[in-house]
């Protein structure tokens, strides 16, 4: 019975998030959800590269279980900011991103990062009808992580290795780690970012800006 | 609906997790429930504290997404070690954990290590019939995890802020993150602890094998 239900949740949400993909599409949005442990520097990424991206109108859902905090440090950029607050629940889904879209002029929109909940486990099975999954993975949570959360691995196309700066202060192997995720995910895009020193910050924001401009890839096709 | 099924899964939780801690009780055994983010050292701080606990039968059951490469580095510092691999799920319960405790000499052990699914989220709201609760926050986290995941510390009667070491490189605000944990949670006990350095390890070791003596105090009182 829980597999049963599980499944009915999972359909519901896919039902949705095919619907917000197709929206997001035709207002020419690409949605970014970004995903990864509490504390891997998402935000941060945001922060960094919000202001890099020249010419880009950008807007920001934030998910979190508890507090706006996320919200009012990415309002404090100027970019409109929504929050999502799921008082306990451990990931997005698309319905509740179709809610929050409402608040936010897609007319005006052509980057619309959706920060999910930090969690490496649930949000990597619910799609939120982006385009692009980005994980972020900081080099102080160990060298195990793909191997032992292959599924978020597996359905992002692109990892932020994040926090490059402190692997002099850690045992983070980061080629051996580059090499396991393009072992689960041959196709993955792989960053190496620094949130204090800057590094990988202007690579970054140029290559969302090319996507944004609609040089990238969807997630999928649709029909 | 999808309410209703949460409640069903929860009491069916709880229920194997009273009859569990019942077991425990019994057989004199002290379960200790760790959780917290991936990477956070929940295994590390397991790898250094175990061999320090002179005269106490340890056993460990380690729960992960996938891989048993926990349990193969808890089986190398020659305790009984069971590997529960949850397939995706993102918390253990207590119907699997009274699965693997058929694999444990529960008579011979004073003190059964649970080690939880990375996730600072789900493992907050499944009781596994454990004695306490051990929280491992890792400094690199960043100094706003209590206030952004507050069932996960509100349920723990352990704080473990680990990697200390990493302090002078990052903005985590010790003292801060100290008074916040003790608003969210009064009753809490703050380790400090690196096991890079090990720091903390003594002090967290010794506190360990006075609760195995019965020099601690249960999670609830048991009917």
């Amino acid at each position: 019975m829980k597999a049963i239900l599980r499944q009915n949740v999972l359909s519901a949400n896919q039902k949705k998030a095919d619907e917000l993909r197709k929206k997001f599409r035709e207002k020419q949005v690409k949605a970014v959800n970004i995903i990864g442990s509490p504390g891997c520097g998402k935000t941060s990424i945001l922060e960094q590269v919000i202001p890099r991206l020249a010419g880009v109108r950008t807007a920001v859902i934030e998910g979190d279980i508890a507090t706006t905090r996320d919200a009012a440090r990415i309002a404090a950029l100027g970019v409109p900011a929504v929050q999502i607050t799921t008082h306990g629940a451990c990931h997005l889904d698309a319905i509740l991103v179709a809610q929050s879209t409402a608040q936010i002029n897609l007319a005006e929109t052509d980057l619309l990062f959706i920060e999910n909940i930090g969690n490496l486990v649930c949000p990597a099975t619910f799609d939120l009808g982006e385009s692009l999954r980005i994980l972020v993975l900081s080099t102080t949570e160990g060298s195990d992580k793909p191997a032992k959360y292959p599924m978020a691995f597996r359905t992002s196309q692109v990892v932020i290795i994040n926090k490059i700066d402190l692997i002099p202060y850690t045992d983070f192997k980061l080629e051996e780690v580059i090499e396991e995720i393009q072992g689960i995910n041959p196709g993955a895009l792989v960053f190496q970012a620094s949130c204090r020193t800057q590094e990988g910050m202007v690579e970054l924001a140029s290559w969302l800006t090319r996507l944004s401009a609609g040089d990238g890839f969807h997630r999928r096709q649709e029909g």
